[in-house]
Order: C-alpha cells, then sequence, then structure tokens
C-alpha cells in the first residue's frame, strides 16, 4: 500500500535547464537542492485561467513579509490560493525580488547574446505543455539569498543550502508548476563556484 | 522665452481615477502629491515595445535597493533606461514591493465588486492612448509607505508627505507614463483620513 507522502514521480531539473510538473489539488512536490548551490527560479499557474500566475506581489502584500515560509499559502494575481508551503529543510529566506535572468541580463552584463536563462526555460518548459505566458512573471528564487540591509538595500551572497535540502509545497488547486535551474554565473546567485547544477523535484502522493 | 524647466502643461490625476502623459526623451515630469495624503501608482512604457514596461524586479536588481531615490536611473523588463529620478522633496521611501489594488483585491477584502481600482485605472489611461497591456506591471507607489523590518515584515503605515511634495523624473526615452490616484479605503494606503484625494502631474519644458 502506498503511504500518504511517498514519492510518485522524480524528475531532474537540468543544469541550466528548465522543466514544468503539472500538480493536483492536495498533492505534494519537493524542490530539491540537491548539490545545495543550485538556485531554481520557480513559477505556478492554475489551470482553466490563462492570465493568471503565482504573483509574489500579491503575496508579499497579503503575508505583509518579503520571505515566504512553511505555514504561507502562495496566491495568484487574483488573490487565490495556488500552494501553501509544507515544510523547508533549508536556511530558508528565499528571494522574491529579483528577476528571472533573462537573455537581455546577460547581453546587458556583457555575457553575450546567446546565454542560456531562466526566462527563455520558463517559455520553453510552458510550451511542453501548450501553455504560454505573454511576459515572465517574478519568479520564486528557491535557494537564492537576496537579504535587505536596512530596510533598503539588496545584498547578494551565495546560498547557503545543504545538499539535499528542499522546499515542500502543497498544491490548493490544479496547477502547473514550473522550475528553472538558474543558469546565472555571473551574479554570486549559484553557490560553491557559481556552476549550475543539475536539481531535482519529487511529486508525492 | 520659456526657460528650461518651466511648465509646459498641468494634469489633475481626479481621485479615484487614472491618467496617462505622453513624455519625450530630456522631458521632465513632476508627480505632486497635492494633498500630501494621495498615494499615486505610477508606471511608464517606452515607445515602440508593447511588451516593455517599467519593471521595478529589474531596477531593483541593478540598483540593489529597495526603494529608488535622486539619481537614480529606472529601467524596464529589457534593461533600457526608461526614467531617471530628477528630485524627490517628499520624505521618500516610495513602496516598490505591493501589486497595483484590482478589482479582485476589493472582493478579497470583503469592499464588494465595483470598488474602483488601480489596475482597472491604468487600463483605461493606456486605451486613451491607443495601449494595452496583458497584465498589470507592480507600480511604483509613489508616496506609498511599506516598510520592511528586520529584513522581512512589510508595515502599512500612513503616507508622511506634506502637501505639494513631488517627485520629478526625467525621461531617458520616448514613453508614455501612467498613474492612478490610489482608491485604496481599506488598506493605511492613503493619508489623512484615508479618503482618495486629487493628485497632479506637471509636465516641464
Amino acid at each position: 500500500m502506498v503511504q500518504p507522502g511517498s514519492i510518485k514521480g522524480r524528475y531532474t531539473i537540468p543544469a541550466r535547464q528548465g522543466l514544468a510538473v503539472p500538480l493536483a489539488a492536495g498533492q505534494g512536490l519537493r524542490v530539491i537542492n540537491s548539490s545545495g548551490t543550485q538556485v531554481v527560479d520557480t513559477w505556478a499557474f492554475p489551470d482553466g485561467d490563462p492570465a493568471a500566475f503565482l504573483s509574489l506581489e500579491h503575496c508579499r502584500e497579503v503575508l505583509q513579509r518579503i520571505v515566504f515560509e512553511p505555514g504561507d499559502t502562495l496566491i495568484d494575481n487574483r488573490y487565490r490560493p495556488l500552494v501553501t508551503i509544507a515544510a523547508d529543510t533549508s536556511p530558508g529566506g528565499h528571494d522574491t525580488l529579483i528577476a528571472a535572468c533573462s537573455r537581455a541580463m546577460y547581453v546587458h552584463a556583457g555575457a553575450g547574446d546567446d546565454h542560456a536563462n531562466c526566462a527563455d526555460n520558463l517559455t520553453a518548459a510552458l510550451a511542453q505543455h501548450g501553455r504560454t505566458m505573454p511576459f515572465t512573471p517574478s519568479p520564486w528564487n528557491l535557494f537564492m539569498l537576496a537579504p535587505v540591509k536596512d530596510g533598503r538595500t539588496i545584498d547578494y551572497v551565495r546560498p547557503t543550502s545543504a545538499p539535499g535540502d528542499y522546499v515542500e509545497v502543497t498544491a490548493e488547486t490544479d496547477c502547473l508548476m514550473a522550475f528553472s535551474a538558474c543558469p546565472d554565473d555571473v551574479y554570486p546567485t549559484n553557490g560553491g563556484d557559481g556552476t549550475p547544477q543539475d536539481a531535482h523535484v519529487e511529486v508525492l502522493m
């Protein structure tokens, strides 16, 4: 007999690439920092509304916090519950303030016009599930640390997670979750020597 | 002879309503808190790219700050300069974290399904200039205070501006600026007794 909480499926988010995974209401999902050094840009999109998305500016408004933690229900841009954070074995502090990296960001940083990036990874991952978005929603940057000092200044520091640390969410509605193992090697976004690594996703029963 | 910096046009943003004003590269614009109590949600859209918008998550990334101040150049979602902050006579601290109020927000707050709101004001103001957006970009909430304490928690406090305080920007490119005199009477967003008031915009030579 399958126990509640046991693993139904395990997926790799290859280094520098994206992945999207459908989730049914009530299902759990773990985003695993297998290396301990990898930032995973994370999005969620409820089924049945092509203009709805996990909206960090709406979550910050309702939760009255710039970081989210276990017990928090994250909402879409219509204030509808999308996922609840069930567990977080990492030190937390996952960034909610910084844009997904994009082709334009790497051009702006002098890193060329063909650098892998989270915005294009999102587009490709959504396309595999027949979905498009007309813009890149702000990502929930799991394991990324961009702490705010003195109520004003953003610092960039490398992740402090341990290998295998994970964030677990439970879906509040049928939705598509999307992820990008951030290809950033310009900012101190990813940990270790900054080399992007594989991350993993487990879908629970 | 008209002096540089003199006023070319003055517009009212009526309480609870929106306004959009085209700006040419090099022109200045002042957003005036005429009552001292009014929050003005502010957006900017460069000419010639229907998918581009003033992006707070990109500004925060590059400026490494959650509040913007005179001298800062604000950018669009492609890292292109849009406006530079030329002056700010208010106490500053203009919020960059909280979503525009919307029909859904007032429904969520139990304030009915026909409440005036900044998201619909933006849509109407853009339409008067033949422009649409497929979503509501995060607004630069002028005169709104939502300070971050201890690097985590957002507080909501009423504006501390004086009547006539203004923020002045200079356009870095031809663009359309849009404003909403926030209709919020649910959160302590607007000052005084929370009643929305007229605000004003001056376009400089």
